[in-house]
């Protein structure tokens, strides 16, 4: 359960109070800054029966920091050193407000800074450990099987028998991404059950993977970027990109993963027709022809990018992120050129910009990973 | 209050009846689909004693998007048009699942899908008029006041004589931003007071935009592409982008808003050194002297891109979005050309991957931001 709630004294004492009445564990975020509308850890003193005083290793990590940074310390800053009198202080290597931990009868909070990579940082450092250690809990599996290009009602009801019969302790949702739709079997039990519900769990999903067989695209929850540098790594083969309506976002999703500079050589944003024609030697006659907006297009975009960098792989986009006039649709053409040939995939858009430029940056990395592995196969 | 729980039917009547019982109006999103996994629909039925009956305009609004994307309806797709006898069935043009309200002494409860683009809709077009409409609420209004590379604590130091003395009503919050520091100056109260309270907020805006001067780049909280398509609007000047650790990011921000192919011409992501020397006409000589990271590459970078696509300004960045080896700290250069020169700013790059080149968007975003306001004035 996640509860959440503005910086206010009242609301937050109160909140505090009934997660910490109803359960084990309970973390929190925000709100421990040095400005006046950072309210948290003055409440959590109160909420205690203690007082703030200084923590001296804070203290020292602090003014170690803003001098490596050439920043002079000041009353406020020297105030994030101090912490409530007998709770734990949680080292935060990445920022200045250090977390704070409260324990008594086998119960668990720990406040935590909002910047969310601070956040990241003190979870893996700090409650992650710290919960592994002295809250096991149930054993907890999953699989996630990844379908391009379905309807959910139309799988769900090819899956209805295979779902009657789940053994015990396995459960499944169906959820909607923007690179199609995931599949995501879980299993929960005892500990002492691991082997059981492991092979339960493994059952399940190998009958899944039977009954839909190559629509299966990929499986486990990583991004497709991530899921892309493992089908290129060590295979010393090359990838470049050329845009229209993605505007970039594409290849900075490929960018997104580090090692991605070992196959990523670059790419080319052509909003324009005529930037296509000039930064991609797209043929002026084949836009004319075909319009900007084309499979052959597309596919020229591939090409035209893919012998600029030399790559191996090239992968484009163009379309409407929203409708240009009443008539036309949006949607968009995702060009393709390899080792294994050119080819080409239409998107329809239904929804906003914003959302239309996901769904195809995508689809475009889907459409990608699958043609990698193909070329390898 | 915003209170997230599994898909438990026993947790969602729990806290269906918790919130129902201590708010006005409870918002719920998600469990609407046609799936196992989806449970919200029935134990809302049953929360409110009735029973599923079949919604006639739903369902013949289903037949026909079916129809128009070439799809047959099944069992599940029908059983989206199921509703609870006297709920108010609140009708979702971009969804299969519809939403549900319930009213009762003066309390309303509003169940919509998950799917964010849906929600969004449906806020939009059914919470928001509701809202405005039987729960008007205070008055309420907000000034942002966005500064970059400044301290949080200095200014809140700077600051301390004025927010001692805030009127009534009136409070600020020092929110970090990927851009730098927003300040939020807020006020709130009875709506017949909405001349004073706004007189009180415009008055500690002032006072604040006095005491910071320049250091106040923009105002409100507007997207920086939303503030560059604002600044570019109507003047019939172009914008080129070159990009080597943002990979395509920066490009990807700057056509996130409507409009943006009227001033964006297009991009060129040049990841290794030699793309830059190939695509960008960076001179082999400059990287080899002065590092492919350093100031005169980042602002060749800018140039060559900004002839090539013949543009009034360019934006360029090339660094480090992890550190390489021990020795080299991660950070980034932004380069600029335009009318006004070049220019060239260094960011020191602390955290993760894909939070150091957030902010080198952000920054690269706010400096050409800054440099087409100049250009202008």
């Amino acid at each position: 359960r996640t509860v959440v709630i503005p910086d206010d004294p009242e609301l937050i004492l109160k909140t505090v109070q009934e997660e910490w009445a109803t359960h084990d564990v309970v973390l929190m975020s925000g709100g421990l800054g040095p400005t006046r509308d950072d309210m948290t850890k003055h409440v959590l003193t109160g909420w205690w029966g203690t007082e703030l005083v200084e923590h001296q290793p804070t203290l020292e990590f602090l003014y170690k920091r803003y001098a490596e940074r050439g920043r002079a310390m000041n009353q406020l800053t020297k105030s994030q050193a101090l912490a409530p009198k007998g709770a734990e202080v949680l080292h935060n290597p990445v920022g200045t407000a250090p977390g704070l931990g409260f324990s008594r009868d086998g119960k668990w909070l720990a406040a935590m800074p909002g910047v969310p990579y601070e956040l990241f940082t003190m979870i893996e450092g700090h409650v992650l450990p710290r919960l592994l250690k002295d809250y096991p809990g149930n054993f907890f599996a999953k699989r996630v099987l990844r379908m391009a290009n379905v309807s959910e009602s139309e799988i769900a009801l090819e899956l209805e028998d295979i779902e009657d019969h789940f053994p015990e302790g396995v459960t499944m949702a169906y959820l909607p991404r923007m690179d199609g739709l995931w599949l995501e079997i879980k299993v929960e039990g005892e500990q002492e059950e691991e082997g059981k519900l492991t092979a339960a769990l493994d059952k399940v999903a190998d009958q899944i993977r039977h009954r839909m067989g190559s629509r299966i695209y990929a499986e486990n929850g990583d991004s497709l970027p991530k899921l892309l540098g493992e089908a290129f790594a060590g295979a010393g083969q090359s990838l470049s990109v050329a845009e229209s309506l993605t505007g970039g976002s594409l290849a900075a999703e490929v960018v997104s993963v580090s090692g991605s500079s070992r196959y990523f050589q670059g790419s080319v944003t052509a909003y324009s027709p005529e930037a296509k024609i000039a930064q991609l030697d797209v043929p002026k006659a084949l836009i004319s022809e075909k319009t900007v907006v084309s499979k052959e297009v597309a596919i020229a975009m591939a090409e035209g990018v893919r012998a600029k960098f030399r790559t191996d792989f090239a992968i484009s986009t163009t379309g409407w992120a929203e409708a240009p006039d009443e008539d036309t649709k949006p949607g968009a053409w995702i060009g393709f050129s390899g080792p294994n040939g050119t080819d080409a995939r239409w998107i329809t858009h239904y929804y906003r910009r914003t959302v239309n430029i996901q769904r195809t940056v995508q689809q475009a990395l889907s459409m990608l990973l699958q043609k990698v592995m193909e070329a390898r196969a």
